[in-house]
């Protein structure tokens, strides 16, 4: 089959990779109809994180079941499935808890690559879920989205306790950030403080549910958002970043006993201990488990209550790939969506 | 009056200080039952904060109400009162979401000095709390504790979601960790590990409700929590020391979704990003806002269902200040109770 690769830091290439195989029997082998390019990838094609000569791309996917192993029972070939970036059993103490990201059985798909023809997907009867039926060709962006980015959002949001009442601003104007909007509109919020400077971005933050867009950055945005609120600070806060100023500046517009919800990966930021503990917030974050939103995601994709699809502003064919990492890296795209 | 003035680091005495007097008309000036001195106290006593020259101490009350000002409707003269660490209106949009530690209008009692036979307490309808009449000498100690240590333990408790079915690690076994054990026993937790060494705070741990006792610290205090709860991690982490050390052992000591309630001050503790994101945990602490608690607890202790005032394991006259801080600094007393 056709796989993405990063042959070494900036090169992606589309090579080929072996078919993958059942190799534990709660193994499911799935062809993708859809894949994509999530701003984490862009870590190790910056070269910030060293992964080694060839490394298989990938982690966001949606496709048709071809093949089960023997102890596959819930999932069944010709079923078209959503899975998350983490696969799980579903069935442990932390996957019951809502923390299928944390499964003591996890395996991160970015290691099987799933930016090709073919993936094998570990666990298939607790990672994938299938839709109701084979879903119209419009609806799989956003079903793809769900997968990762979507689902990320959506953890971001519930994490930051956006709801009715509340008012949320969101840090990052990324695909995450952006359908941290959407998540927090649908969640009910009654104000969406978008923090962007990008006017393509910023629309679609509006377009999403925002209410308001703030420009400044830092300390400036830090006080902007305060003069939005009374002096107090939002009550919710989404960073979808993962920078030292980005978690600052979350940490800065939440108001005390308000909530953040963090999904940026903080690949080397610090957080400054008496900031955190003179801020009286709450904070959640990490790995969104994805898979514990899939199916109400699934539905609301499904009678076409949300487009998050939307943050898909480029589509390539899978062989491709190399414009889509470049068109991300240089922000000409929001995200990238590859067809296999 | 008498009250303690830091001359410098180390050097603690009781002085001659002018008697406060009602500044504002919100004002109230209590007689002091009791006070004490904080693990907080001994911060710039050891010149870890430099707070220049004689500086009044203390911000642990309960008294006795001498005069209040013209706009104090709730508070009367004669009243036993307790009340926290900062003085608050206990009205404003902060306050009624329940962190009266941020209060719009907040006056911090540590800068008023309540180390001392008479304190003014601004904002005195918001910050004290009245007992239901004048208390046996007896339970001074207890409701003198609900003014900080246990109120701050039992923040901790609650915002690591102590309750029902859940296991709750507690690193420090200071008052506040002590405390912090009396709180989530009192909140319904179904084990508490205590992290302690010392034998005989590990003794007051298990009559305050610890089930278990674990001496290691750092990763092999964190290994042996993990060996105690089936690999996962505790439900619930109480943090109550603040050093680097601390807040990472307690960030591994709490499960993926559980809950780290945080109290010790962390003056220059950094928490790593991404150890943080990757712990997928829920952090929510702070200096506590003890008024949220206050009604609650003195309940607690009116009717003799708990007994805080046994961490005071040194009760001194006001004028032994010197030793009463010698004796916490140099851990041979958990907590001091100075009698003006």
């Amino acid at each position: 089959m056709r796989g993405v690769i990063l042959q070494s830091p900036g090169d992606v290439r589309v090579a080929d990779r072996p078919d993958p195989k059942i190799e534990q029997p709660t193994d499911a082998i799935i062809r993708l109809s859809a894949t994509c390019v999530c701003g984490s990838d862009l870590w190790p094609y910056r070269g910030a994180e060293d992964h080694g000569p060839m490394v298989p791309m990938g982690h966001e996917y949606v496709g048709v079941v071809e093949e089960v192993g023997n102890e596959v029972t819930t999932i069944k070939p010709g079923q078209f499935v959503v899975g998350s970036f983490w696969a799980c059993d579903n069935t442990c103490e932390i996957c019951r808890a809502g923390y299928q990201a944390y499964c003591v059985n996890r395996t991160l798909m970015g290691m099987i690559g799933t930016q090709a023809e073919l993936a094998r997907i570990p666990l298939a009867d607790g990672t994938l879920v299938a839709t109701p039926g084979t879903p119209d060709a419009e609806l799989i962006p956003s079903l793809l989205a769900a997968s990762d980015v979507l689902g990320t959002g959506w953890f971001a949001a519930v994490a930051a306790e956006a709801g009715p009442g509340k008012t949320v601003a969101v840090v990052g104007d990324g695909a995450v950030g952006l359908l941290g909007v959407l998540a927090a509109k649908q969640l009910g919020a009654e104000r969406i403080i978008a923090m962007s400077r990008h006017e393509s971005r910023q629309q679609l933050a509006r377009e999403f549910g925002a209410t308001d867009i703030v420009t400044e950055r830092g300390d400036e945005g830090v006080a902007r958002v305060k003069e939005l609120t009374g002096g107090l600070g939002a009550h919710s806060v989404i960073e979808a970043v993962g920078t030292q100023q980005s978690i600052q500046q979350a940490i800065g517009a939440t108001r005390p006993g308000g909530h953040l919800g963090f999904v940026g990966y903080t690949f080397d930021a610090a957080i400054p201990g008496a900031e955190l503990f003179n801020a009286g917030i709450h904070v959640h974050g990490g790995p969104a488990p994805v898979r514990r939103f899939l199916p109400e995601l699934i539905d609301l994709i499904w009678n076409r209550q949300i487009d998050p699809g939307k943050v898909f502003d480029l589509h390539l064919p899978l062989e491709d790939a190399a414009e889509g990492y470049r068109a991300m890296d240089e922000r000409r795209a929001i995200k990238t969506l590859l067809k296999p």
